[in-house]
């Protein structure tokens, strides 16, 4: 090859960000956007110092109609017409054939000429003859590299001047190319229309087409300076040898109408030959287009500095195509976008491959193989060894970001992701609240939720190392508390003081544990820890939802036919009827049974609470029953939750346009609140509604807000408080740092750092302060702060047909979250509505988040596979590299933990769960003398001994990250996306 | 090419039965199962004059670790050990590489060394560069044609005599060649262990393994007289030239255990060389592997008689292969087996394809689309334009089948058709029966069902000429005796005896159909006429349900807050209180509180029954209230739905072996209503019932089993009746012959001939019957005849991974159909168990019919459309040829047409629905002056006249039945097996 060989620049450019065209990233956010201060976007780009080749639109047109018609592609309703008024041309009459165009950004898209439609994007498919054969063509052609034409008559008058060529067929030849192609054109939206049904003639005026052209929706996507590469192929019978002719133009022109979007073209490929068998010129043609598409051929033909080069390069492209067997797989088939592109470093030499410096690809090999463990950017959990110490410098490492974490809010993302996260915050302040006082007996409630939520967010917010995270009541701490409340009760003590010691003490360990930076140690929770974790949680939280539901048959029973509860009288006090009393009753308008004189004294049927109004009251085994409740009841409950789950799986559906689907699962929660509310309110029934005071004070009758140290309690409870509060601060720690490892992982190419430390510093400092006003306890919530983030998403637009957007980074700064708590913190005055919401319905959301928590997690997909045969079971990874007898006992390995974990949880013990918890750590430990670190690797992370075990234990080559080729292929069932995996929030 | 063209026989037999490499018809049904008399599948193979290859295993061993060990792939515990027991060789340490090994049949498996499994089945993909370097070394390498070696010693010898080779290499060579590879073996099942991991000496018995490769599953999956392609293929160190051979042997050998299961060898490919960059000789070895597995090289290959003719045949499928372009498809992606394979002769040279005659492929052109219209064997729809005519053709065609109707039922399959079929047609009978009883006010009943459908159904089967057909209560009968139910109450008429005399004028009307050979005209019913029959019963079906549903509500109020409905009190007879009645009811062991003094006279707050029994009268509002019953009627029907739905579904998920999936999905209904039956009976609330006699007596007291033929009708309503009639007639036709019409559709491959005259003038003799013994009427169901024919499919075993097996027909026979009707006739003694079901459950699977029955039909794929935006759009073939409004514009004619259907039935008018129904086929013509007869070829099926037409029109080429070899993709999307579309049954 004598064509230069790409630089370390360009080979950057073409394996950073993955997927993405050249010059195609998030520079322009869109119309109608003000322009963004897309700060990181911008330098990220000049840090990789990239010069990027412009994005290249590729339209096959074909000629057809051998013998009779010479156009190019073109409606059946307007070419004959259109042939009649091109003067120039031999009379010919016009035969319908096949009309084909194809176009190309990244992938294929062929018009479907009958339905008006471009196709779906799909991989291209080629013959390997069409590519020989081109190839010959190409040889033995014309090649014009850094031509100078300045328009198509010029480009025209180049590639035909072919010796071959007479003079007269030249003409025929120019005339033909210089017909103006008809365009579909999808202007409208929905209502697909073709360019023009009027005929047309050449010498027609150029704007209309140019409007056209750029009205085109795929013009408003392509990145600006984007070129064009036009192949024109084709039959034709006058002449007598093949025309092969490969053009690139020096500077880009817009070759009048030729494209289907107006767009300079750099290259011009025309392949024109006498009729031969099948579709030959036709499958040249896309073969040329095909070639022009792939991103290293590209590369190579705009560096191409003769013919020479230009085999070279199509040679290269041959060396590395795939081919598929033709008994095996049907040529014709179209084959769906992948969900991820090979990567394009894996593609050059590997001379080249070797110069990859430290600053080359950000996607390192452990990255690559997308299994994302808890294993933070080290430098922030390298344990410094001085007091406080991590602390200090995560204060360090995030001050001089402080005021960007207001400025970088300035865009419109942050509106919609406010309005978001506000209505997943008060969702959950509700919900938690809800079920808080129901298990605390009203010593919390909703208010306090409210403010609390409002008070600890906002002042996290402001002040934490990582600003994206949202503050919520977690289920850990929800159960914890509801145990807390038992014990309390259990040893007859006053709640409110003693938990207000367990949050000093709680508090005072959490310091403890910040300055001794006890957060390193959250590498040694590895997914088993944290499966374990949010799978309890989870199944205490279904086992909750359903047993609270269940309890509500028993408040409400249901009357059988045999039980006796049926009958209930009103009695009046006092010996002897009073005619006065009936009277009464009487004039109103309701039927006059209620209240009929069965001859009986001093009683009538009237309904409990009238009988009470009425001075009267209620006898009878069916006064204290309220029928029908408890079956309304589990009506909404399971309404509310699968209406809330079907929601969720509406954004992966094929209906409503992206927006609304994305509107609708995101506010599942909020929705089947509504609708259960509504369908409560539609029948109003008396089913038990959620508690809310009618004023601003606390839910609990006759507490301030600040709480007594001591209360009713003996001094020296304050003391034992630090039992339970060891316990809760595991929990704390646990649940705090690995909700934060989790939102600090590299694939959110977070740029400002984490704030291991400074975060925990936070927790502790907000639970002094919720412990004294008596609040709920507040730490990092997952799924929320990993919404908040999602919605935070700075992403390419996809430019080409079948690409998927690409991830950039997330808007980190601290105001979206500001705005939230603070709005939520407005939001105690909506107390009064509250009260209309059935308990029943929080229930059935309850039930959903610990459902949906559960079924997030892998250790659900593999107790899924212990119910599958083998041959049915998905083509995971860790199944191509562990034997399904060791993947089942690491499941069953973890089913016993989870048992024991129950069965601690269901004992008087209960509270000491979360050391327990804590246990699975050892577990872990233990299991390194079952599994192999091989194995461990892929069911589970490595512990850092384990990593550094690795080198010397000397893996072998299938196992290692430098990774066979054969590996490569796992990528394609991997997410591209970060997915959310952990915990209940 | 030099070597032979494959004949015309060959042809035909890598064509006509598609996906199923050659040898493998259903010539055994498999272990454990008698000798079938598969007398069909026989006849056409040899009908077709077949003379197949056998089936080729491959599989593909690697050499590994080079320079220090030399051994083919093996298991990294015991090849040390193994390789310290080799004497002859030198001694070589190991070196831990790769382990290396793959297989074929139909597609790529390759071991999981790791995890210890075969991957999933997926289709190859090769470099092509590896197939090119294969090319090379074959040209330069040895190639034995119809070797004589009867070894794999004598085979050993014979390829190293190469000049290359000293002495001592080529010893070297051959000892390495001759050592056993050790295979990976899955004889336990789910247990996954490796061949052996003790070390074996070469000299070793011989029989260990050969036990073991007996005993792979695999191979008793492949049919007797397969053969093995084995690959060897490797780097050695001490080879200075590349070495390639390839060899077939003129009698396949087994060579030891070089293969995993024990074959004898056809073809040896040997693949040896010096190291080079990259995996270069497994890939070729892969390359040659894939290369055998084709069935065209196969076919080839074993028919070459010098180098030539190899490489020629490599070079054809050169010229086939499928290239996908490196930058857009990973290369190692392992891409799922295609549902439906490329058919073969799409691969024949186009001369050959030209000599297909009439008797070629089974499948015709039109067959290929799988756009199986109603358009059935045309023979038996053709006008003879005689009396009778169609009749006493029918007669004469199926006479003759008469005798093997019987003896084709002995068949093992059979039973459990019959034991599916009879749970079908039981829960069938009690729907319909249920709800028939319910529509005329007990007139029928459950009693009548199951008498009826075991007398109609048995007498059908012995006479009719499609005796796959099941009769049945179906939904668009059940919608009109509904109706005339409701018309006969508003004019006062005895039911019974008018209801008599439609069905006398009804089996005239049908009488007068067959006569005139009317079922021809049922091509008119196109797909738009059957999907509006379809909709308008579906929606009747489910507004029915919800509607019965709402009015339990009515019967059953619930208990709102403010509603009176609450106090009932016991008022016993006479003046004064009588203490004795007092002492009567305290000693019984009830809650005292039932019947306390509450200073009443003559009064107490028994429950009404008791009240009633205890000689009292229950006075007060609540009293005829059963308070829960309605919520929990809601509870049972939502309950007995979606698990009925979701049943259904689990026929497509991952979990359990597919025996369970089917029996769950099968008998979803019967499941869902002893769920429902189930939770019914464990609440014990009285929920409304199933209405069941007591003693086998006609459901209507008074009546006895014949129904008087005036009763208390004026004697001119048996001449009125003619008018009803003529709507059910019209009615009957439409279901009856659309049923028929799709039962006989050319895909099901039914060998015995329909007999559409026949089975309406059986029909008609049934109307008769039932009508006088006043029994549901019964026409043909589609639904659950599909469901028979499916349950008496013969498939070919699907031997090779990733296969999907190959429909080859149906057992049709009488006497499954025939014994489930007698048993459905005993079943009548069930009676007893039925009261135990509760209607809402039988609502619920109401609502089930109706929605499965609508989500069938394409006109609710097409609704669906409208709600999808553009881009999101499945790849139907539709809208690649028609445009989207287009398209839109039919479903809303559809929509419309419906709606205006639903307004009649609406209205009292609603019982000359069916005449409407058939006003559809006139919609339907003037839509042909809306939509091209291309439109209207997609989006429906063209009527007899527009068939004809559009030859004489000229098709443009795209739409033709040709078929452009782009349009064979479309055969990828589109289901193999026959699909249910139609009908509530």
């Amino acid at each position: 090859m004598e064509m230069k060989l790409p630089g370390q620049e360009e080979f950057e450019a073409s394996s950073a960000p993955r997927n993405i065209p050249s010059g195609e990233l998030d520079s322009n956010p869109g119309p109608g956007t003000s322009p963004s201060p897309d700060g990181p976007s911008d330098t990220e780009s000049k840090e990789l110092g990239v010069r990027k080749d412009p994005l290249l639109f590729i339209q096959l047109n074909e000629l057809l109609g051998w013998p009779q018609a010479l156009e190019w592609r073109e409606t059946g309703s307007s070419s004959a017409s259109l042939l009649l008024d091109m003067g120039e041309m031999p009379p010919i009459t016009l035969s319908t054939s096949t009309h084909l165009q194809h176009r190309w950004v990244l992938f294929e898209e062929k018009l479907e000429v009958a339905a008006g439609r471009w196709s779906a994007p799909h991989v291209p498919t080629l013959a390997l003859p069409s590519l020989q054969k081109l190839r010959s063509l190409l040889a033995e052609g014309l090649v014009l590299l850094d031509c100078p034409a300045q328009s198509l008559l010029e480009l025209v008058e180049q590639v035909t001047r072919v010796e071959s060529l007479s003079p007269e067929l030249r003409g025929q030849l120019q005339a033909l190319l210089l017909q103006r192609p008809q365009h579909y054109n999808q202007t409208t939206g929905t209502r697909p229309c073709w360019g023009s049904t009027h005929p047309r003639k050449a010498s027609d005026n150029e704007e209309a087409p140019l409007r056209e052209q750029y009205q085109n929706p795929l013009r408003q996507k392509l990145p600006p300076g984007a070129e064009a590469g036009t192949v024109l192929a084709g039959e034709l019978g006058f002449l007598a040898q093949p025309l092969g002719a490969f053009v690139r133009l020096r500077d880009p022109v817009v070759l009048g109408s030729l494209t289907e979007v107006s767009l300079p073209s750099r290259f011009f490929c025309l392949l024109l030959g006498p009729p031969m068998l099948g579709k030959g010129y036709h499958e040249m043609g896309r073969a040329a287009a095909v070639l022009l598409s792939d991103p290293q051929f590209q590369w190579s033909v705009r560096r191409a500095s003769n013919l020479h080069d230009l085999l070279a390069a199509l040679d290269a492209f041959l060396e590395e195509v795939t081919v598929l067997p033709p008994g095996r797989w049907d040529p014709t088939a179209r084959i769906p976008p992948p969900k991820c592109l090979p990567s394009q470093h894996k593609r050059l030499p590997s001379q080249q491959r070797e110069i990859r410096g430290p600053s080359g690809p950000r996607l390192t090999s452990a990255e690559d193989r997308h299994r994302h463990g808890l294993h933070a950017p080290s430098q922030e959990l390298q344990r410094t060894g001085r007091l406080f110490g991590g602390l200090i410098q995560d204060v360090r490492r995030k001050a001089p970001w402080y005021p960007s974490d207001f400025l970088d809010a300035l865009h419109l993302q942050c509106f919609s992701a406010v309005l978001y996260i506000y209505l997943a915050t008060v969702t959950n302040a509700i919900t938690f609240g809800g079920l808080l006082g129901d298990a605390t007996d009203g010593a919390q409630g909703v208010l306090e939720s409210f403010l609390g939520t409002a008070v600890a967010g906002a002042a996290f917010c402001l002040m934490a190392g990582q600003p994206l995270t949202i503050l919520s009541s977690t289920g850990p701490v929800l159960v914890f508390e509801r145990l807390l409340f038992s014990f309390s009760r259990d040893y007859s003590l006053d709640y409110l003081p003693f938990r207000l010691w367990v949050g000093i003490w709680v508090a005072t360990f959490c310091l403890v544990l910040v300055a001794t930076e006890a957060s390193v140690l959250v590498r040694y929770f590895t997914r088993f820890t944290e499966e374990g974790f949010c799978a309890l949680i989870s199944l205490i939280f279904i086992y909750d939802a359903v047993g609270k539901m269940l309890n509500l048959t028993h408040t409400y029973p249901i009357q059988k036919p045999g039980s006796s509860t049926y009958g209930c009288l009103c009695q009046y006090p006092g010996p002897g009827g009073n005619d006065s009393q009936w009277i009464r009753t009487r004039p109103k308008d309701r039927d006059d049974i209620v209240s009929m004189d069965l001859g009986l004294i001093n009683a009538s049927l009237l309904p409990p609470p009238e009988c009470t109004q009425q001075g009267g009251q209620p006898r009878g085994p069916g006064c204290h029953t309220v029928p029908d409740i408890a079956f309304f009841s589990l009506l909404l409950f399971l309404t509310s939750f699968f209406f809330a789950m079907a929601l969720k799986c509406v954004k992966t559906s094929r209906f409503f346009p992206s927006v609304v689907r994305k509107g609708l699962s995101d506010f599942s929660s909020v929705l089947a609140i509504l609708l259960g509310c509504g369908l409560d309110a539609f029948l109003g029934l008396a089913t038990p509604k959620l508690m809310v005071p009618r004023e601003f004070k606390p839910t609990l009758p006759g507490r301030g807000w600040l709480v007594s140290p001591f209360g009713t309690n003996p001094w020296w409870w304050s003391v034992a408080a630090a039992l339970p509060a060891l316990l809760l601060s595991i929990l704390i720690f646990m649940d705090q740092q690995i909700t934060a490892v989790i939102l600090n992982r590299v694939e959110y190419r977070l740029q400002k750092g984490a704030g291991f430390h400074l975060d925990l510093f936070c927790v502790a400092v907000l639970m002094l302060l919720t412990s004294v006003l008596g609040l709920p306890w507040y730490v990092s919530a997952t799924v929320i702060s990993l919404a908040h983030m999602d919605s935070l998403r700075r992403e390419s637009r996809a430019c080409a047909p079948g690409e998927l957007p690409n991830f950039l980074g997330i808007r980190e700064q601290r105001l979206t979250g500001l705005v939230v708590f603070i709005l939520t913190g407005a939001s105690i005055f909506l107390a009064p509505v509250l009260k209309f919401i059935p308990m029943p319905v929080l229930y059935g959301i309850f039930l959903y988040m610990g459902v949906a928590a559960l079924s997030s997690i892998q250790f659900t997909k593999r107790v899924k596979l212990l119910l599958m045969p083998a041959k049915h079971q998905p083509d995971l990874l860790l199944l191509r590299h562990v034997p399904l007898t060791r993947v089942h006992l690491f499941t069953a390995i973890q089913l016993v933990c989870l048992g024991l974990l129950w069965i601690i949880k269901s004992t008087p013990a209960a509270i000491i769960f979360p050391l327990m918890l804590l246990g699975l750590v050892g577990v872990r430990k233990a299991l390194e003398r079952v599994f192999s670190p091989q194995e461990l690797l892929w069911l589970d992370e490595l512990m850092p001994e384990e990593e550094r075990s690795i080198p010397e234990k000397g893996l072998e080559p299938e196992h290692s990250f430098s990774g066979s080729d054969s590996e490569d292929s796992e990528l394609m069932y991997q997410p591209k996306a970060p997915e959310i995996n952990i915990s209940v929030n």
